[in-house]
């Protein structure tokens, strides 16, 4: 069991999808990372940043999940990052209707002292300099993984690739990756995106599951075909969330072991979607993460023999 | 061993890519079929129609790799179906740059008196009642494998149901799914289509794979992430060929073994894109398809053990 520190946004969503809306619920990267890492009851720190607005009950239930909250800093007389957007009919697009940045514009990331010897860190989508301030923070961590997305390549590309240089593993959708090296393929574009530092490359293509790529080696975790996808907000952060909970909680860092991991991440993403927000990850026990499994092993495992 | 009877397309095609332009090389839903098949050894008869035009060495070719050509029929007074095609940057989407049904406008497929025993069919694309006048030359079919496309349920949506209404197994790529349910969710519009009459739907969905359903089961066969597709004309067709043509060498029937037969259909579809037209196919041996089967093992195999 490796320590795990999380780093990412604590926020208030608005959501609308083709099934509903909401008013402002919980959400934010870290807590999403956070919500699935605690299935693996992993030692985890959340580091980011809420206005004086963010319910104590919120910050109860982190605890109650395991999760350290004494590098979740509550600006008093701020107000919590905001996010709204609309899901378009086929879920696979959004609009995003409001972003207010609020007490996240001044982010100082704190790791706490107990915490920076964490072995495993998680840097949640952010400005590549708060995820840079992060990683000088740790004494001797053994596995740095990155999100990112567009807006950082669009807008702080710079910085980006120095984070970028110093990870041990990216996770990064099909498109961004392809923005990201100038090539379509996606195994050509994730040896590019070696070159530039991560060991590990993941590739993230929703629906159509995840790519994580090593060397010279490929492996593919598929998402669970489900009914009904009800609200994707989070998937891919719940993604990375069972990705480093299981690796923290196994503290093995191969990639025979990561193949795991990124099947751990895809079915805890493949409950995120089914209701709104974190809805489904707060509530999520053991016995159904166990089946859910099942059904992945189900949807992979087939037997041929190969003399 | 099993036989097995082809019907589709016999045909010259004209291909360009961003790599290159063929001029009239072989193809055709059969030829790919057929060949994919004739990796199993299967016991295979090709029934198609081709015009005085078509090339004695092809036929030797097909006689070489062991299939059955008694039911190809040559119109010498004919000329052989001609498609020609150009793929768009992405590989993703095509632009039909000529259609020439010539000797298909009439096709009247006869299948060898030897083989309207065989246990297996595979009804390449086609239209619905050259599909449906093959079952019926059929004394005891264990095994109807259909695949169709989107122009036939354009423009004979009845005949294709009486199709559907008797098959084992439709083969029908993503969007077609769609369109034939008016259901977006694949798990949805699967169990749809079930209803219609296939007791196991496969859903291509290109570089993303494909899906296998079965009553309320599902397995999921990725596509081999491949550094360059060349070519992806015929690697529907190949997979189909590589899926019965396993199915018909082994005569298990099974859901358990369709998983197996769908990995060998992507395996070899995997190959088919490689180079241009039936180049990579026909020349293809025992040993590289082994080591691919490995590769997709490498690819999906994991070690999660659950309690």
């Amino acid at each position: 069991m490796s320590k795990l520190v999380i780093v990412g946004t604590v926020a208030f969503d608005a959501i609308e999808t083709p099934f509903g809306k909401t008013d402002k619920i919980l959400g934010g990267a870290a807590t999403y990372i956070g919500l699935a890492a605690s299935q693996f009851e992993a030692d985890g720190a959340i580091v980011s940043v809420v206005g004086g607005d963010f319910p104590q009950q919120y910050i109860d239930m982190f605890r109650a999940k395991g999760m350290n909250v004494d590098g979740l800093e509550i600006i008093q007389e701020g107000k919590t990052f905001f996010w709204s957007g609309k899901y378009r009919n086929d879920m696979n697009s959004r609009d995003t209707l409001v972003t207010e940045l609020n007490v996240l514009e001044n982010f100082d990331p704190k790791v706490p002292p107990n915490y920076t010897d964490a072995e495993v860190v998680m840097l949640g989508n952010l400005h590549p300099l708060v995820q840079l301030s992060v990683i000088r923070q740790m004494s001797n961590p053994k596995l740095i993984v990155l999100d990112t997305m567009n807006f950082w390549m669009d807008n702080t590309l710079k910085e980006l690739l120095e984070v970028i240089a110093e990870v041990d593993v990216i996770t990064i959708n099909d498109e961004e990756a392809r923005q990201l090296t100038g090539e379509y393929s996606l195994v050509v574009a994730a040896r590019e995106i070696m070159k530039k530092g991560p060991r590990f490359v993941v590739i993230k293509k929703g629906e159509h599951g995840a790519l994580l790529f090593h060397q010279n080696d490929v492996f593919f975790a598929p998402a669970l075909p489900l009914e009904e996808v009800f609200d994707p907000t989070g998937a891919g952060d719940t993604f990375a969330g069972g990705f480093t909970g299981y690796l923290a909680k196994t503290g093995d860092y191969s990639y025979e072991n990561m193949k795991n991991a990124i099947i751990y991440g895809a079915a805890l993403a493949s409950f995120c979607v089914e209701r709104f927000g974190t809805e489904r990850l707060v509530d999520l026990q053991a016995p159904e993460v166990r089946k859910r499994l099942r059904q992945f092993q189900q949807l992979t495992q087939f037997d041929i023999e190969l003399t």
